[in-house]
């Protein structure tokens, strides 16, 4: 990247930054290439490309069958283990398995089997469609005896209207489930707070995890949270559609049962019994046999995240978000960009949504002539994802000012328009 | 290996052998290994080793998101399509995702909900104990409206007893679900047959191809299969894990939806609408993000398969297994061990079992002392399996000797007695 005066700030910063040396743990192919959609795709830690090609060059071919027997089978617990330490909570109640979509179902309809008279579920309309989506499923399922509540927001997505929150949340509610970073707006829900809300309702918690597991310190214990999944390619830099995660609060768990009742939640899987019967613990909740190249890079990848520690991540996380939205104010402003993220950092993940009518053209022009890799999200927000190991100050400065560049030479005007969405 | 005179049949055999070449395809560690368990896992195809690396040194790191534009989002539909090639499926049918307890889940889910008004699910005590515990988790969640009924076998396990099958199948079933070889004597179903007879009373027919796929041909369009699922790292060399598939007819796809609604399987992914369509067709099986690590390296790992063809992989296959069945006769009977499969190789897959009241500990004395590696199954199978394109006929040779030698010395006595599962 060159050096431009202009950036002599963004400079002192990364000078200063006690995390500056993590970059170094990841592949970085194009040196020129800003990228901002850690929150969609880690980049790659160097650890983890070694650990796939030795899967490979060493355990798979060599081992066979036997490498069963000498780590693998323990990888779902073992690895929920570490990602435990990430999210606040004590051995024994984290696995890693299969996809968010799956442990969300699982999750849901287990909550809502220990809570058969309750018949109101709440969430609210920024939460991911997908996990919505899991939601209507499971109700359909269960023959449309349940009313899905989804509260709506104040000020156009970027926070939800929590006053709405308290009132949906009634004495019939089974399940209370958000995202805890809300993907678009990257606002940072009060875990403590809304899950004490619910549990004075008598209702149980589930929190999506997967926008700020890795970015920031979750104390899932301490909150008292009741079930909890999240994603692994995102902040902890797994890999793409590296296995999932979950968590059931051990109080819960042995009157918890899965929906799926595979044989690696079968108590004893090797005895072959014909009859089912759950597995003690957290483990019930695994069902069948887990892709190891995918699982065994992922938990090679935790590695820089856990010698990090949360709290360095979550300081840094948080300069890098000051920063953008100071540069969104000073640089982009002028140009009809708004900020569309909250202002207190107290509220906000390791992203942020600038937002512009032109939203969408502006995005093709950012990847197919700026090398700069945001995403985009309907209407009209641009993501930009920060990711506190492998994002420096100088890049972000770096992606603002090719953001300025396109606007000023209304470079996005050769693009066509967005379609928009029929749903 | 050493070559011994003894081995001259054996010998014979391989240098006719059509597929010989197709073992230098496939990592062989340790020459002196007899690995009789490519039933369970697969051996390493050096193609998939290559594309591991590939991923790690090439697409992850550079394409990062771009990467979902580049082949990886199409991924679970276009390796579907190739395994379709396997199973005899026209494209559009067959996805890769998930494990094979998930699918199955997803599927049962998806054939009672078909029929509404029948109450009858018919398999056999020797299907896989996993698939059994699916089906138990399926009718607990629709509130054990639904019987189980489990057909048993003629002669200790070896083969179903089809009289049985023919009269448990009545009006009042839903659904016939089976493997499609039975995964300790290897007996072969006659899938044509079975799903006719299931046909004839309006009954749906789900067929577990995990111990046939890969191992010999399969007509699912012909025999008008309603659903299947398989695995993909025993015959199929996919690696530890690698994702499941399932296999959904035509007919009856736009009729039929997932129980889990996932963002996979929506209409429009990308318009992020809130409220949940299925998409068309297969794809609506789908639910989340998947490893594309293990999934594409399994996607490469097809590829000596392809070449081969199954017809010419099912030929070398009878002849291996026919082979072993003589030496069972021939070697091994004199020790006290009978065939725990069909004799006839229409009515077999493409392991066999031996069977012997010091089984347990005389696959202990293989795996620890004599480097063969074999199975153990309850309550006296020792598995052999053969996969045509790495198992050579000398390889067989050899670990019958092996078996022979353990005999001879007693090396089995040594090792504690097989504790008795409590099941």
């Amino acid at each position: 990247m060159n050096f431009l005066p202009a950036q002599g700030f963004a400079h002192e910063l990364d000078k200063q930054d006690p995390l500056k040396s993590y970059r170094d743990q990841f592949v970085i192919d194009d040196p020129g290439l800003v990228y901002f959609d850690g929150n969609s795709l880690g980049r790659m830690p160097r650890v983890a490309q070694e650990k796939a090609k030795q899967i490979v060059e060493e355990e798979w071919g060599r081992d066979l069958i036997r490498g069963w027997n000498k780590g693998w089978w323990e990888a779902p617990a073992r690895v929920g283990n570490k990602i435990a330490t990430l999210i606040g909570a004590a051995v024994g109640q984290v696995l890693v398995s299969d996809t968010t979509s799956i442990n969300l179902y699982k999750l849901v309809m287990a909550a809502l089997a220990l809570g058969p008279e309750r018949k109101r579920i709440v969430t609210d309309t920024m939460n991911f469609p997908s996990d919505l989506y899991i939601l209507q499923g499971c109700v359909t399922q269960l023959g449309n005896r349940h009313e899905i509540v989804r509260i709506g927001s104040n000020d156009k997505e970027l926070t939800p209207d929590l006053n709405a929150l308290a009132q949906a949340i009634t004495e019939d509610t089974a399940l209370v489930t958000l995202s805890h970073v809300l993907f678009k707006s990257g606002y940072l829900y009060d875990m403590k707070a809304v899950t004490e809300l619910a549990h004075r309702k008598g209702a149980l918690v589930l929190w999506d995890l997967s926008h700020s597991v890795g970015a920031l310190p979750i104390t899932l214990d301490e909150c008292g949270v009741d079930f909890a999944i999240g994603c692994t390619y995102k902040y902890l830099n797994g890999g793409p559609g590296a296995p999932a995660f979950l968590y059931v609060n051990k109080s819960i768990q042995e009157r918890s049962s899965s929906p799926i009742w595979g044989w690696w939640g079968q108590n004893r899987p090797f005895d072959f019994g014909l009859d089912y019967t759950p597995a003690p613990g957290v483990a019930r909740f695994l069902a069948g046999t887990q892709p190891m190249l995918s699982l065994l890079t992922m938990e090679a990848a935790l590695e820089p995240l856990l010698q990090a520690g949360m709290d360095s991540i979550r300081a840094k996380s948080i300069l890098l978000t000051e920063y953008a939205s100071f540069l969104t104010q000073s640089l982009l402003a002028p140009f009809g960009f708004s900020l569309g993220s909250p202002v207190d950092s107290a509220q906000r993940g390791s992203h942020i949504s600038i937002r512009h009518p032109e939203g969408y053209r502006i995005n093709r022009a950012l990847i197919e002539e700026m090398n700069v890799i945001p995403d985009f999200r309907e209407p009209d927000n641009i993501r930009l994802g920060f990711a506190p190991l492998y994002t420096s100050f100088v890049e972000i400065w770096e992606g603002f000012d090719r953001i300025r560049r396109v606007m000023e030479d209304k470079k996005y005007e050769k693009y066509p328009k967005q379609k928009l969405a029929v749903t």
